[in-house]
């Protein structure tokens, strides 16, 4: 029931996943048309602006709490919502819980830079972070950056406003040493200007800077290319050329497009969580649920819990 | 003696800006080649990477502090330097001191925005920031906007993480009432995704965060201009294209180069400073001698001043 289009987008999209591999499971009312597809039954629904603790505890029989509660009991391999993010984060926490060790879980963000992937997080999980959590943040993008981007020795890189270990603000000053004293291939502070030309494998920042590099970056695409078709279509002489340059136009386009990754995965907790933008075409839900169907296959959350069971342990020696 | 192309291209910008209005006076070594401008003879330079505070008051001769004693002695009307902003930053607080009742000075980077130019700051004076320096940026952007700009009744925005009024971290919650409580035309929080769009005409954040998002939207859109050029000249078809859509192209890379600005402002200071970047063209060095003389003609210090000491008082009675 999540997402800005309504639920016959978000089962127009199930359905496109749908493959031998891929047996999704819809959630919602019994009245849902879903193509052939299995439902279970929710009676309630969260709304994207509702808050999220609270209406996760008033509404159990909700879509969202279903959906995790199905991934919990063992009934389905993973989770897909482009509802509430709020309500995903407080659902999976209640009905999955946290990884042993994990202080907060996060999303990680695969960014289509020009040299290839990167992962970003945390890009919205939590708006206030701690040094700590940053290293955590760390060990997860490492994770997905060598089971999904396939990258056998990910660098990591702390997003801070200068290159140099002694520029950034209070909390990356501290993440910063965090992490270079960590086991992590740690390359130091990178700026943001790098991050669509391709900064490392694995970009941590907290929360709200992520979520703000996430959107930026999107609204900045958005308007720049709306912004040079308008440049374009205001002469003939453009026009023409605007016409000759449209393929290429539109490869670049879909190499940035968010749908082509669909979603992101929220790390840490102790079941496979994506989340999928609220406005998601019926081809983003589709990859969104591929995006979740490659995290069970690399077996993420196992590798994660062994990585940050490990790393829990050793962080219990660094005085906080 | 500032920034990254050496001193001969500075001094390029300053005869560049040169006219019967504006008289730049040149702060260098005594054999500085100044084409005919006046110098001020400093012995000393600070280097982009040495550390500000420190290198500040080792050297009161270096070239940063000797200019911005110009202003503070009343000998020079603004200041302008492309070297290390944070050396800047220490230099003024030193030789001009902060307008009574200012915590903490603010870069006001003016953002080219499709809807027409918007004020982001702080955009990386100050790292880390509290609620109540958030609220003096407000002010401080109002005033710029209303003289610089030209806007009679700016409105202003935080950025955060959504545009309800509880979305956000810590920082910006508390920021969000002080501003809503203010006398500031306040039209609550915008999303980083506005921002090349035109968001409001004056966008508030904290330094780290303003830091991040300017550098973001530089990378981005440089970084997508050099893919959109490679993805048109890898056919033929596309090449041709290329040709007739450059006039289109040109006039967009135009209206987005930073080098439009040349500087940013440093606000709160009894004298006015500019700041340029780091990279800057004589051209980009001839508007930010420009965008400073434009300050002194609008007194844009003095109104400061008027419109700080009076929230300086009535911010008394606000608990904190």
């Amino acid at each position: 029931m999540g997402g800005d289009r309504g639920p016959a987008e978000v089962v127009d999209g199930a359905r496109l996943a749908w493959s031998d591999a891929i047996q999704p499971i819809l959630v919602g009312p019994p009245d849902l048309a879903t193509g052939g597809l299995e439902l279970v039954e929710a009676a309630d629904t969260i709304a994207m602006d509702e808050k999220p603790t609270e209406a996760v505890r008033a509404k159990p029989q909700s879509s969202i709490v279903v959906a995790c509660r199905l991934v919990g009991e063992g009934r389905a391999d993973g989770v897909v919502s482009a509802g509430n993010t709020g309500a995903m984060l407080a659902a999976s926490l209640l009905e999955l819980r946290r990884i042993r060790g994990v202080h907060r879980p996060a999303i990680a963000v695969p960014i289509p830079a020009r040299r290839g992937p990167s992962v970003l997080l945390d890009a919205g999980a939590n708006a206030d972070a701690r040094a700590d959590h940053l290293l955590q943040f760390g060990h997860m993008g490492a994770v997905f950056a060598q089971e999904i981007l396939g990258v056998a020795e990910p660098d990591v890189r702390l997003l801070s406003i200068g290159e140099e270990a002694e520029k950034g603000n209070e909390l990356t000053l501290e993440a910063h040493a965090l992490l270079a004293a960590s086991e992590l291939r740690f390359g130091g502070n990178v700026e943001s200007r790098e991050l669509l030309e391709g900064a490392a494998d694995v970009i941590v920042t907290d929360g709200f800077t992520g979520n703000v590099c996430l959107k930026l970056l999107e609204g900045t695409i958005k308007t720049l290319l709306d912004a040079l078709r308008e440049e374009i279509v205001s002469t003939a002489r453009g026009k023409l050329g605007g016409l000759l340059i449209r393929p290429a136009a539109s490869r670049l386009r879909e190499r940035l497009d968010p749908d082509t990754y669909g979603g992101a995965y929220l790390l840490g907790l102790r079941g496979l969580v994506v989340i999928a933008h609220g406005n998601s075409s019926p081809r983003a839900i589709a990859n969104a649920i591929r995006l979740a169907a490659r995290g069970v296959e690399n077996d993420v959350v196992g590798r994660l819990t062994a990585r940050l069971g490990r790393e829990a342990l050793s962080a219990e020696e660094i005085p906080s």
